[in-house]
């Protein structure tokens, strides 16, 4: 059947990312801004999952900087570092590393349903990689919900429900069938899962992710043609 | 003592590369106009390396490609199709990989030594990337050779010299001793064993190396300062 006029739609730019990853933290503070300024009808579908899950999966895992070679880590730290100089993001070296995100990620579950999710995904970063605050304890949670002007009580139950626990367990689970293995990651103009478009990984892919949505420079084809035989 | 005059040096920006990295490929195919146009008076200094004897020290090893998840493989092979794309580089999803880049990595220690070098560089990733050859095959390496003009049987010869072999094995300690972990890796203004400078891994840190070697954005400390405590 002939259409007559094509389909408008807003892009959407799903973003998958963990509060133990720091390039997560520089992804997710430069966004919002960047994507109002290249792709300004596109819509930010904020994902938070947990990539522990998905490396313990790995047959041979290798988490993110935990298992790294000194070397490399070293260099990951130098890294950040320089590119929060270039980007004028705050950044502070953590004391305690990895954040423990997992109450932080249900938490932003329910303040996404509840409308003010990305106000608490901004400040539980800051908490953790500029004012090196452990945000796996409950008070310095409700001490963030307290200050965006909220009920903590509340929202720290809420956090620890049988339902949001298994919400999150879910997105992971979507992020794994949508071939996600690393954090942060783009998908644009994925379906209602957040997944099954285009993917980018990576803070440095930010700007990719961002020029695909106004123009993908390749065709539109379906991943697992490029993959043929790989 | 104060010096009349401030020191006036051409930069120096060393370029490791391992011929089983799609990456550096794409990273080897840019550098030279690249540099030429960001850093007019930085001079190349052309570092073959092996990234196989680095994981192997590893005590959590995970190679490049061949260990990864399928998701992160599958990922991968589209992230260089659309570098490639994007760069207008040429681009083939090899039969074979990784490429034996053992007596690749010897050869060109040899044809540096020469003085024709980076030529063979070329010639060695468009055979591997590019029209999907066998680089560990010693007749395919002795074509490409005759084609730049020179005498295959007397490079061969050398190629497979004690003295060439033990160049390419002090090149590799020496890698890992500067911390180097992976390729394509830059270090910007190292010394002369293309170590010692502030260092940058991957393709897509090439344009943050050629800006370092302009204006380094962070002061010029010792990279201990930046890791301090972690």
């Amino acid at each position: 059947m002939l259409s007559a006029t094509p389909q408008v739609r807003p892009r959407r730019l799903s973003v998958w990312f963990d509060y133990a990853s720091p390039y997560a933290y520089l992804a997710v503070s430069r966004v919002g801004a960047l994507a109002r300024e290249r792709v300004p009808d596109c819509e930010i579908d904020w994902r938070p999952f947990l990539l522990g899950p998905i490396f313990q999966r790995r047959s041979n895992s290798a988490g993110p900087f935990m298992e790294m070679s000194p070397a490399e880590r070293h260099y990951r730290w130098r890294d950040l570092k320089r590119h929060a100089a270039l980007y004028g993001i705050p950044w502070t070296l953590p004391k305690r590393y990895p954040p423990a995100g997992l109450n932080a990620a249900r938490l932003t579950l329910v303040a996404l349903e509840r409308g003010w999710g990305e106000a608490l995904i901004h400040a539980l970063y800051r908490a953790a990689f500029v004012e090196d605050r452990d945000i796996g304890d409950d008070l310095v949670l409700a001490g963030i919900v307290a200050d965006l002007g909220h009920d903590a009580a509340d929202l720290l139950t809420a956090m620890k429900s049988s339902a949001i626990k298994a919400r999150l367990t879910r997105q992971v689970e979507t992020a794994i069938e949508g071939g996600l293995f690393g954090a942060p990651s783009f998908v644009v103009d994925g379906d209602g899962t957040g997944t099954g478009g285009e993917v980018f990984w990576g803070n440095d892919r930010l700007e990719q992710a961002l020029a695909w949505a106004s123009a993908p420079w390749l065709e539109q084809e379906k991943h697992q043609e490029a993959v043929q035989g790989a």
